[in-house]
């Protein structure tokens, strides 16, 4: 290790156990916390993420990096630099009232979105949203650079080079192939699925769904599986990684997807290695190469035929009396039955970047300022029916239905879109190395994991999302995998010539 | 607030704030987190561990303390000044480098006494032992003052004014009371439990369990209950407590007691008043006034009959195959078996004092350097023998059991009879100004928590131990009302004149 770096270690350390400290309080909070516990655990909270914002901006380690010059000492330590110079810049950039100032919006407007949700009334919501994009406009203005201004600012705090010119060509990709897809497949007779809207018992399903977490290779002995009102992962280092799951009786897919998305997620996160983790460099490259793990474990494996050919006689047998007349070719029509519908989160894997599309272009028009916020539920409405076909019922089901803007996150959609298209890509890629068919059909995921394993998982944040993406798929960002993957499929499925 | 305090405050805060994460920690370890996480998360918890040591050893905090006067600001002030004071100058008496080092003996210590208890062989555990009782007896010496020296500061620890000249006493009043009053019992007939050693299935358990913390007092809004292997209670502050319970499918009353025995330290902790929580006076007075109220609830509630009239009925309709022909009496009676055994916290409410006996007698040996440990598992035996008529058959069940001697407490085992006996006086006090047999039976337990919260929970640790009890009972410690209250108890559940 070389000097300077020692130097910095107590500071990352520390940042390392307050963040783990953080993300503790997080994970009980949705999954276990006692209901009128939140304004006491809110302190601490409070003092922690303080102690851990005080730990990076201290004048100490600015005088440290500062000392610590390009090519010095490993690829590691240069790669950690990088990532806190990045954002300690970010973080510098604006100014302590102001940040503060924000932190409180945030959670004002956190509830106005939730009353505004629950009475279906956009106008609670509206005044916080316009602050809301009044701050992100001055932040982007703050961190603005020679190569990147406006909204790219903020699309760069969760997918680095993927700016407005790059995505800008992606979702126009999407619009042109997949708007006339989903025309075509909406005049075909629609998949027959009521069958997993019976009654399914929570008992088993939990039971099925950790069977399922283990079967595509979460770790239980460095891991742990939870309930929660909305599915995520989390992780303290690779030897704890935790997702939870929400089940509902009459929805047999829903807990089963989502257990396949988070295990991919936490894959990721188990198969870190022990040199990045509990280092900065111990999380995902990026937001969109995170997705792309666990989009393509739910998509292009979980929702595959031959995925399902050695393990669909264990979910029947769990429920007979609901699946004994489901033959396998129903059951996988109906996991892939496309449904163009109001909300993101139960968007099928066809339509879900046709909902992020209308977000980015939503946005994309709030941080440029050629929009009016009161203009913002019409032009939702507007785009929901030109893109899907469909107008939503109201506002709690359209414009008011994420969580993300109300908590002030803004660039953060495209990545999810961006996650499925880099899923595609690497997947072309490793069907040219492996018969995914064949091996899952075997019930063997392994060979499909430490694919992943090998060129994505090890390497945390050490390596930047578009090195991961080239140096696994041998070329750079393409689209085109993506969009020629959901054509075959669905072309097939409904039978479109 | 006194501008003094003011300055201390952050101090205080942080320390708060790290000490509540840290019991999070050992919240999730002890009930969810995944087998191989301990290396990692270690490391996360000793960086929190060291920073928050910092954070009150800090050379401002010692200069704030010193500027602050006896008589200065309030009296929740001063109490919290006193506290702090006092924990300080235990902390500085030890040198940094010897701290430390325990530290990693504490670590290696409790790896060998698993090991010994595992393989039954004291001789593994010993030379640990050895150096515990050398490091113990150094801090003894750093910590001593006028007033305290060897053994009694190390019970000050844990009690303060309850030294070897208070507990002499009392312990010898037990000696010369409880074990003739034993030797009768184990002439008697013994009593028939072995209906409560049936199968009894976890789930209907869990349920019943759950139902009894409620109807006894636990607000599941500002509480939890999980499971661990030794169950527990532990609290972030007074609006999140949260207890565990160990379920055992051949006995029923394993986990009905020890339910019972947290919610007993849970209601003191979520009545703790708003003013104390989150102050280092968020807690309980001592460990014996925190023991007294869950042994409180355990033994002068949970076992008697009045308790039982109102909800037994509910528990045989949970196991109307293992109760139905189980009378209340019998089940009272069963509840209340004496039984001289090996294990401590196993033990019935006569012969557990007499456990304890045997740890305190053999401390005292230990750290006035009047035995060596190679003779310890004998005396142990001989103790046992002569206390309560049985030998232990191995070390495993003897002198090997308790994990306190290998984590380092020394001095904490006669909180565990105090507690007790306060709990006795306690209640002697309490029968005067309510019928507390007409109230239990009625389902009316309010009326007792009331009177609990009344004159001990609601002040945290704002009130010392002894001012606690002599306020409630108006009389100073009398260990009388325990040995009065066992007398009749078992000499009529057993029919001795």
């Amino acid at each position: 290790m070389s000097q300077i770096f020692e130097q910095l270690m107590p500071y990352l350390e520390k940042h390392m156990a307050l963040q783990t400290a953080l993300a503790l309080f997080d994970w009980d909070d949705a999954t276990l916390a006692p209901k009128e516990a939140g304004e006491q655990t809110a302190k601490v909270i409070g003092i922690l993420a303080e102690e851990d914002f005080l730990c990076l901006t201290n004048p100490e380690v600015k005088k440290i990096l500062e000392k610590f010059e390009a090519k010095e000492g490993e690829e590691k330590e240069q790669a950690i630099i990088r990532k806190i110079k990045k954002s300690l810049r970010k973080t510098e950039a604006i100014p302590k009232e102001e940040k503060r100032a924000y932190a409180e919006l945030q959670s004002k407007s956190q509830k106005a979105w939730q009353k505004a949700k629950k009475e279906n009334d956009f106008s609670i919501f509206a005044p916080y949203l316009k602050e809301i994009i009044a701050y992100n406009k001055k932040f982007a203005s703050y961190g603005s650079t020679k190569e990147q201004t406006g909204y790219d600012v903020l699309l760069d705090n969760y997918e680095e080079t993927f700016p407005v010119e790059v995505l800008d060509i992606f979702f126009d990709k999407l619009k042109k192939e997949l708007i006339p897809l989903l025309q075509k497949i909406q005049k075909q007779p629609q998949i027959e699925d009521s069958f997993l809207h019976q009654k399914y018992e929570i008992e088993k399903q939990k039971e099925f769904n950790r069977f399922l977490a283990e079967y595509i290779g979460f770790n239980f002995n460095r891991g742990v599986m939870a309930e929660s009102e909305h599915p995520f992962t989390t992780s303290w280092h690779n030897h704890d990684v935790r997702i939870t799951t929400h089940y509902y009786e009459e929805n047999l897919a829903s807990a089963i997807f989502s257990t396949i998305h988070e295990s991919g997620h936490a894959i990721y996160e188990q198969g870190i290695e022990d040199q990045y983790t509990q280092t900065i460099l111990g999380e995902g490259a990026s937001c969109g190469i995170h997705e792309s793990q666990s989009r393509f474990m739910e998509n292009m494996i979980g929702r595959s035929r031959a995925f399902w050919v050695p393990i669909y006689g264990k979910l029947v047998e769990l429920f007979p009396k609901q699946l004994k007349e489901v033959s396998l070719d129903q059951f996988v029509a109906a996991i892939n039955r496309v449904q163009a519908d109001e909300i993101r989160t139960e968007a099928d894997e066809l339509t879900y970047c046709l909902h992020i599309m209308v977000r980015y272009e939503l946005e994309k028009l709030m941080i440029n300022g050629e929009v009016e916020v009161e203009e913002l539920p019409r032009l939702w409405n507007e785009k929901y029916q030109e893109y899907l076909g469909i107008t939503p019922e109201n506002d709690t089901v359209g414009i008011l239905q994420d969580v993300h803007w109300s908590m002030g996150s803004m660039g953060y959609f495209p990545s999810y879109a961006l996650g499925n298209a880099f899923a595609a890509q690497i997947y072309a890629k490793m069907q040219k190395e492996i018969n995914v068919e064949e091996e899952l059909s075997k019930g063997n995921i392994k060979a499909i994991r430490e694919f992943l394993h090998q060129h994505v998982h090890q390497y945390g944040a050490f390596k930047e999302a578009r090195e991961i993406l080239k140096e696994t798929t041998k070329e750079e960002f393409n689209p085109d995998y993506f969009i020629i993957y959901l054509k075959e499929k669905y072309k097939k499925l409904y039978g479109i010539s």
